[in-house]
């Protein structure tokens, strides 16, 4: 069983530390876990991911979702921050996202180029910066370099710095594809080693053939896991990859749209396994907005619940409470 | 027959001299030889090389081992540095490794992207840094350029500097492959050239048919050597890569995992041709942890003995002992 | 009681504590105590106190006492260091003192002037700075903005930072002198306020009727010490500058030479009351070699013993031992 | 008749006079010419080209033969510059060579790197910096801008600046080759538009069919030297060179091994024309010491002697001496 | 007995000992001693200095004496080396003064203000560069940080650093006098502490009254040496400030003209007792070109001559020659 890293586990500068303290334990759940609401959507797929509920268009919607709905924590390019958090400025946490680009290109030598810095976070006040790394893109020597700045200044100004650890491009596919056990395992490891203070993973597809073209460990873990129940499979690739994050904490992103059901479960399964939290948007935004706020209630429960507790009703693990 | 090189021998500055005789007599061996324990495997190969021991992926573990097994010091990227250093701070000395790359994309253009800085590794009292240098890599003058202003910095700081010099990339293996003793030699020297303190090599392949697409004095080499036993032709690969590196002391490496025996003779020759020391890794922490320290005992008598008596040993050189 | 600050109990970024553990671990005494051994009095006084023992004028004598009496380390401003420390690199840990003067101005606007750099120290491989500080001189003005400076650059670098606090100036001496216990105890707060990591004090005098020119609570201190024994006065004035100097090391310092039974009584006293240290110069250097060895020797039993055992011995205190 | 270039013609500043005047005239023959070792062949071809003469692998050896052969100085890159030269330090100038490359991948596209600074040569008391351009080549672009760099480093520093010219890549291969006269009269002329003090040239091919593809104007100075004897259309080619490089002084180079004839041959036409001197590496220590000392002083006699009497004696002009 | 210090006694970097070697070996006396020519008093005093010998006033008389008397260097201010070097460049060292003031306001807070760089030096081609210490004055601050910049910047360029050390100001003046032996002696400890490679000193009064206001273990050795001959206390001053220097040469200067007897004696002293050289300005251009050049051969013949013959001569030290 893997426990949860806490924030008085890690040796962090004063600022790193009294930042994340303002989103572990000040904001959101306040448990020393969290929940984030993601939105450079409109960057990343286009406006295209606000068709499902117009009233997402505008940044606001969020804002007051984050704020009504007591996340942890925002999400914004420094367009939206600089636009947008003026009514919010201290109540809601601001990420700021260092690094994008657009779905229009190919993938296949997948870049995300800085656009704002960590000044510009510190004078906007926010709480951390987020920043995407393409683990295994060709373009990968561009990234280390950007990167490495951008962890530099996070120290030199005490910056929490949330890693979007994605593998991407097309050596990657090659190997079983960019939610391969492998390949998320690998990024999980890659955030560890190159200084991420909070890592973001998808969830690794853990029954999913693609993982037959990955080297050939990944290839048996995925054949060991094809006879076990599907949150069985779940639960060994969540404690995997949070296992290769080390003293990284680990956020899990809802990805596309699912059901209500499946997405309690994921979180329910993640967070029992030692995630710190869950970074969820399009499944918290392409919603009404009473129901956005009804779902972002349903998880925070789970996040504020005690792991042990989580592990003895998924797992069956512990003993018996009288 | 080729002498270890001692610090005495060398022209450095204060700084440098300071940090390497930190490495060299108040640690590890502490007879002018070293021994290092290399964790970057996490960046360079993914957490695949935890799966033959898994307590290995959590770095604590090689923490450990450097320390109990009183290494001369751990190699680490600047993530895992500044988190799992704290208990060891002052105890195991750091080696910085400046650059990483994953293994994800093809080595044809193969480049190592530097992500922490000389500064960095100053501030995190590290005794030396590291840099991997792909000899022959079409990328070969981004990674010079990259290389040069490193090696600045080193002066600037008096940081004591340490090339993983690799031969790599299409034209390299086109000329007989990235481990002929032709790709090696070359790579000995351009550290020399390039100014290492210090320069990791693998040992070249002395028997390996992949040497006869190398350049013809090469070719004529392995022609020569392929007459002699095993150990003869291994003795003979090793000198002449000691004999390029000039001033720049030699630290082998161990490589993916090879037995025992083969380990421990693999150390004898090296250091009886004049290595001043070993940087094993997996060889070290793929394995349960005592098995780890007994190996580390094993391999560290090795270094500590005297130089005349392994020659004597092995090749059968000098008077007879009474 | 005032227990002893060690270095787990301070908040530091891995390059200070890594440095530290050095200081306080790998060299000297090896307990987490210290044992300097200062060299610029060349510069601050003048060849003048190299007339008792001639010897003592070449800075090789100090460096030769250093290493054969292991000391922690030895303070050096930047030309000694550079001129002297090549055959003791990393063998005696080098201390770079950053600013000096020398004696022949007044002392009435003490400055000590800047004349290396933090990024000297780090070059020059030194584990630590020491800076000389006049508190309530004239010039303090100058002197916190030259300190602001060098504290800003430790702290890039991850170099721990010494202050030489002396209150010095006519301002001082109109309010008691720069050796009563008002001063010396505003001294104590101001590096522990300013940035310290550890603050070199000299011992207040306890019994001096000059404390009678002080603010009145310190007056009135006075008063109820002269009433005791002067070792128990003694101590209560060590142990109120510990208590100002907060969570920042205290080393005190010898002065001028005085007898040995004295300087190993103020020795043990300063130990007992949880100083981290000593910095003896000229007690140890104006003497013959083998002298200076000997002293030594007693001055580092003192600081090798445990506590508990000094205070018992000293003060009384504790159960009896069987 | 090309007139010997002499210091006192050229508009220098007075960094560059003094340290050129080192050269011309404080070591080597003396008298205005110039007589330099390089030793960079190990980082350009690799330790290959010290398979002749297995000593010459040590750079310790060229360092003697040039101090004992009196050259004008030495060519280093910067790991051989900092750890040989100290024992030569002031008695055998040192030429730091700023860029190179290993020759492993294709020269299609070649381009030397930066590996050092102009500021690394003042550091280390170099009379002079070594650059290669690569004239034609693909990766003109990015040479140009870089060399532009160096240039200005040079004029801020009063830095001499040397440049190895070297016609090279796909596009020069097109027209005639990297030694056709029309190659290397454009990398002559571009050595002098750019702003080289001095410059290193091959002696063009000056019989060579290869010359057939070049532009019209250098093919039909092809045809005319067809019918001269050898001397006369190396003379040719040399003055044509030599005259492109207008206020440059010119080096030629040695190449790789030839008989000792055709190399005092060819010193003797190059010196006769006017070039202000050579630059013979393996033709130097591809020999054993003594014998490398012996061509030397055969070599020396060729740069003292009276260009007057060399041309009298090779092409018959002048005068008959009484 | 002091030793003469030699090059190669000391850890200096490949660019300070090329320079140096070329100032100690390749001009001047060339084995290991220095006599250099200063031309700063024009600055310093005022064309006064000319009045004795008006062609003096032109510098090209003083660069003319300097390359015919063959000095090791000549001194000058960043104006005059511009304007009077070309001729001489290469030939005659240049050591280029980088800080001056007139002497028409007060000393009493004597400062010598920076005026040229150590990059102007190095842009020059200057082999050292020239810096004036007011030890003692109440500008110290001023100057002490002034100073450890210019130091910081001839590391960064391996430029030679000379000192001239002088004792100035009005707290030096009640003191005993700048050219007391308290001042004095003080004055090249400094030079030592702070990071001179080369102390200009004057020679101390070894028989003057203003001893008398010096601390007392000075006053002390002016009582001692009051019995002694005139020689005999001379030897014992200049070896006291030669100790105090420690690992920094030592120049003494000749200050205003003396007779011919008195210069050669001071010479014969100085140089026997361990000197490096002679720093003598208006003692050789106050005269006619021709005297010039004659009282410097004679000079040169002291520098020339063997230290222990000429303490023999001297001091009737050692045993008779044969």
């Amino acid at each position: 069983m893997t426990e949860r890293l806490m924030l008085e586990d890690l040796d962090l500068s004063l600022g790193k530390r009294t930042r994340l303290h303002r989103l572990l334990y000040e904001h959101g759940p306040g448990n020393g876990t969290l929940l984030l609401l993601p939105i450079d959507q409109g960057l990343e797929h286009g406006p295209i991911d606000f068709f499902p509920n117009p009233p997402s268009a505008h940044p606001d919607y969020q804002c007051r979702l984050a704020k009504e709905g007591n996340y942890s924590g925002i999400v914004f390019h420094i367009g939206l921050a600089t636009k947008y958090m003026r009514e919010y400025a201290g109540t809601v946490p601001l990420i700021l996202k260092l690094n994008g680009k657009t779905n229009i290109p190919s993938d296949a030598e997948a870049f995300s180029a800085q656009e704002s810095s960590v000044e510009d976070a510190v004078r906007l006040g926010a709480d951390a910066v987020g920043y995407t790394l393409y683990v295994g893109s060709p373009s990968q020597t561009l990234d280390f370099v950007q990167f490495g700045k951008v962890r530099a200044e996070c120290e030199r100004y005490g910056m929490p710095l949330i890693v979007w650890s994605y593998p991407r491009g097309s050596a990657v596919e090659a190997k079983g594809g960019h939610n391969s056990i492998y390949a998320v395992d690998y990024a999980a490891r890659v955030a560890n080693e190159l200084g991420a203070d909070i890592v973001k993973l998808n969830v690794p597809k853990f029954k999913d053939p693609g993982n037959t073209d990955s080297p050939a460990p990944y290839r048996q873990l995925y054949e060991e896991w094809k006879a076990l129940d599907e949150d069985e499979a779940f639960r060994l690739a969540v404690e995997k990859v949070i296992t290769s994050a080390g003293r990284t904490m680990v956020l899990f992103s809802g990805g596309s749209r699912i059901s209500n059901e499946d997405l309690l479960q994921k979180a329910r399964i993640c967070m029992a396994c030692g995630a710190t939290g869950l970074i969820f948007g399009r499944n918290m935004w392409q919603r009404r907005f009473e129901e956005g706020l009804e779902i972002t209630q349903r998880i925070k429960e789970i996040l504020e619940a005690d792991v042990t507790v989580l592990r003895r009703i998924l797992f069956g693990e512990g003993p018996i409470l009288d």
